[in-house]
């Protein structure tokens, strides 16, 4: 194709708007992949990056960081980690988080991947200028050495976009939890993340599985899915008090926050139990402080908090061959509300933020 | 003896007060002991329970929870934990936790017996009424089932009880840890927890251990058991930069808090590296709230976050051999800034509330 | 009733043999509870009882540690661990494992409360002697203090005593074995350990589950459970290869060894991958000695095996629940192949001896 | 220098020797490091190589893969992992290891690079063909991206080369055996590995360590170190009981077998407590098969058993840090029986083969 269309988010006079540009149809270096884009997503970070939230941003970029796509070009050789080629038509995804060194200490000592600080992520922070870096484009660049992952063919690209970067999110989030066989697990927040760590709670081995949220619109997903109580209390105490009510008054083994609201850190707290586990995974963006009690709510609770940060690789590997298993029992693509083209971006993100839909994807090329 | 002198914590028209009363030699029960009272400690939870921060004490209390006493009556067959039987003479140290249920969802579920609900300590949660279950007083009652521990002849009673419950205490607060060898540990505060965990923190693996305390009074004890650091920065933003300057850059590997103070908690989220380790064990009383920021300090840190309370018998066991093998090197028994008679308990307590000693012990019976 | 019946297993000039005997109607002390049998089972250890091949076992013996049995008497004010009061009539099961002391260096240093050598077990290490301690008997005599649960309305005592045993042993190797999401677990062996082990890795995460068995009349019931693969191949080599056939030739993350056989042991370090993690739960008794290559099979691989002795009260307590939870997707009783009567224990013994009965029960009442 | 001398292991007719050989001095390419050689070592592994125990090496090799150099030239900007540019003149180590590849699913998935297919090691599995990639050689040639560390002013070079391989691989194996304070550590074997893993047990919390090994010479250097028992019994059974007689009749918390005798891997396992943890370490080479009884060796003992393969950058990261805080303490200088050259290797191997030194270190410019 001669030009390439894409939706670039961008800063001007510090006001962030969207545009459709046109770029050029990209050469590849050795060992990168051209995509035609099936779908990206509209998830909450790509609100938050049309607010300006997220600090570091290299404005202007292309947002999309977790895609569907079929495979349209390949300079050389390109496999997957377990050394099977890539071929012109295949359907794939693609790890968004790149170029993790694997040469400083964070990568070697610490061996924390996710807080390396040469890590580069898809639609996120890299700069439009360097090319088609994100999935709100009709086609995306994979770079050599980007992690590709071929779609199982129970794994509909619909389903596979509805659980979104929530999948793999939620999968790091109860990998951080240690669920014990039989444990009562809360989730705070029903967007795709906390429904995303329901799911995989209810894989990993979870007795009970309960979705809190004031905003009640999704609770009717969580328990088509098979959760065990959902909570739409309007009040905090309303909340704690009803988790109390099924966990026979002591509160969670496990917690996982997937709210975004610094006030559920609170909150989580205690209506996790003595010497239970409370997972931080939804406060992907700074939106404030919150008031806790040092003695009460950690010390004395002899409480495990463990914050999450992003994903690596094994985390949307596991979650791919995951949902490709279970696509039929938990049916993510019914998340999908509607799949808008490139040219409704904007309507998207004001659905998402409003909550209009549970998600959103974009169809960049039309229907697949 | 016909009367047994101890020092009784009694909260009359709402005020609390400490005075010697007289009690009667008690008559032992089937596999009971008694014991002619060496030393007793005061520490800043005698402060706490002085001024009444801890909820649900039942005053009036004989205070005193770590205790080294000569066994002067046993009824019956009394062993350790190995079989060993104890002899009228024995010097001896006890677990003040007792009651564990081992019959509750917390002992046998969760296994988690410092949330035992039946859980009592001497000299905190047993009443003066109960019996001599305290040991600011001449002799200790021991109840059948009392975890007892010879202490092994290299570690004098001075030592133990300087080390006095800041050192199982610390013990568990570095268990808690998970110290990889070579890891950089900071600890806040420089009381008997602080600087117990800062000993345990150099035997567990510690590559370099900083103690952070803008009282700077202990800073020197520190120095001379063999911390790496010590930082006395009057300011938050002095300590922080300075812990930094000492761990290239990124903050401690783990970070004990040992301080009390509420705002401890925060200040030790920034200087725990991403993904870094913080426990928090001296946050034994509420003495407030704190603010912090779930997305910059938590969740973007990708921070573990271990809440520790209490002791169980492992934790004396092991702390009670270490000190008995390490006793030369570490010399505990400097900590002890003066010895008190029952009658100057007010005074001790007073001294140890205003930093004025670094550890007060207690002598009901005179000097050993 | 006037005289309780009851198949002893005694030992006579080297000889073990099972005879029915009748005992007096026992007086109740404090706490105790006493249970008219519903169902015992008959599992491969009894069958270990009846060729003399454990060791230290007081015969004569009534046999049964797994049992399901209706409260007729109880002596006070008995409950079960979250005080809920136990009352006539009510369907129970128990912990067979009892008097673990709370007091020695294993239970309170180590941590390690199977291994506490207090501990006695209903039908295995208790003396018919000592009374009706062993399910296969009209009566059951619960010593105080012995840890009783309901069973939840969704659990049909068949269910659960179709488990039996091998439901808690089986859950406790899938917690030792630390499965992660998506993990692929082997199971040596398809008896009842084996396919507990298989239902509680599904329900615990993993990916893809496989039992191998060379004696294949369980397999189908394996497969009819959701078992991804079962291999029944006649020899070693043939099972080896057919298991790395279904995992990318790197071989399992995990294995789970519940067959018996030594031989085993070898094979499955051998069909799983580097760094992947053995369970070895079913040498119960010692069938002999297996050779093994510790640099190929356990230094070079990074091998972490796990041995896994016996159970503690939280593993029966949350196979309990999961099983109510899940008894129509799994449906236990289907297990049972066969229900006798304590005349016919003998039968019984040779049926499971001899692989004709997948799981045997005894109803020494007669059809509940 | 025009000419390159190193020693070359070539396998001639099935017979393996070692020969001088000359090399034209290298051109560096973008990103390499050339290093003149200070100390190179001669470990057990060498001897395996000469003897052609090891599988897959691509003789002819220039051995050494433990080594200190100064460095001569450097081609470009050249960091070590925390971002400091390496200089001419610099006294460095480096990774042994290189090449492992972050892409495969033993890198990314399982996360166990020490299993990455594509791992290559200095002076074992590179072949001379390919350059001076090995330490018995007057230069050493640092291929781009192969992790060099400066080594600290407080460790001197015979210091480092005294611990050899033996000092990371020591960490890593106490970093497997998960030390609790105060645990009992046996160590199988006084070689480099073990008297490593000793010293790290110590620094690492050991409450007692004890060193085993029937070949009684090095055992003087392990009392000299600070080690609290050492058992040189000639029969197994004595061994067994030494070991019993100083732990209670229990056996070790923790074993670690580094002796590379295949017989000592039954001994260990007796010599281990009822749910301790044995490390097998020293099973580098396929020296044969042993015979384990798993029902009274693994099951019913419920043992840990974790094989430890290798090492990786953080384990030699954390191991020069700890050797360079604590050389005055350990002095593994001592451990240098005799300094050879280059044209002594075939009788350094020797020596080592014989055990007529503690440890050989090979200067192949002379004397530092």
């Amino acid at each position: 194709m001669a030009k390439v269309k894409a939706a670039v988010m961008d800063k001007v006079n510090g006001e962030i708007k969207v545009e459709i540009k046109e770029f050029p149809d990209p050469a590849l270096e050795e060992g990168a992949v051209l995509l035609k884009t099936v779908y990206s997503e509209v998830c909450g970070t790509d609100v938050h990056l049309s607010q300006g939230q997220l600090a570091e941003v290299p404005y202007p970029i292309i947002p999309g960081h977790i895609n569907v796509g079929i495979i349209e070009k390949i300079n050389g050789n390109v496999c997957d980690i377990e050394g099977n080629v890539f071929r012109v038509g295949d359907v794939v995804t693609f790890l968004d988080v790149h170029e993790t060194c694997n040469r400083c200490w964070y990568c070697l000592v610490a061996k924390t991947t996710t807080r390396c600080p040469n890590r580069k992520v898809y639609g996120i922070t890299y700069s439009a200028r360097d090319g088609l870096l994100g999935g709100w484009s009709e086609r995306i660049y994979l770079k050599p050495g980007v992690k590709i992952i071929k779609l199982p063919p129970q794994l509909q690209p619909m389903d596979f976009i509805a659980g979104g970067c929530g999948a793999p999110t939620g999968l790091h989030a109860v990998e951080r939890a240690s669920i014990k066989l039989d444990d009562t697990v809360v989730i705070q927040g029903s967007g795709s993340v906390g429904l995303s760590a329901a799911i995989f709670s209810i894989l990993g081995g979870a007795g009970t599985v309960i979705v809190v949220d004031p905003a009640v619109n999704r609770l009717e997903i969580a328990r088509q899915m098979g959760v065990d109580y959902t909570i739409g209390e309007a009040s905090e105490e309303g909340r704690v008090n009803a988790v109390l009510d099924v966990t026979d008054g002591r509160g969670a083994d496990v917690t996982i926050e997937a709210s975004g609201n610094p006030k559920a850190v609170s909150e989580g707290m205690d209506i996790t139990r003595n010497n239970g586990t409370y997972v931080i995974v939804g406060q992907y963006t700074d939106a404030g402080d919150v008031s806790i009690n040092p003695h009460w709510q950690v010390n004395k609770k002899h409480l495990d908090i463990r914050g999450t940060w992003g994903i690596d690789y094994s985390h949307i590997h596991r979650s791919v061959r995951l949902m490709a298993k279970h696509s039929e029992r938990f049916s993510w693509r019914k998340w999908i509300s509607k799949v808008y083209s490139l040219d409704e971006v904007e309507r998207a993100l004001n659905d998402v933020e409003n909550l209009r839909v549970m998600k959103a994807a974009i169809a960049p090329n039309g229907e697949f």
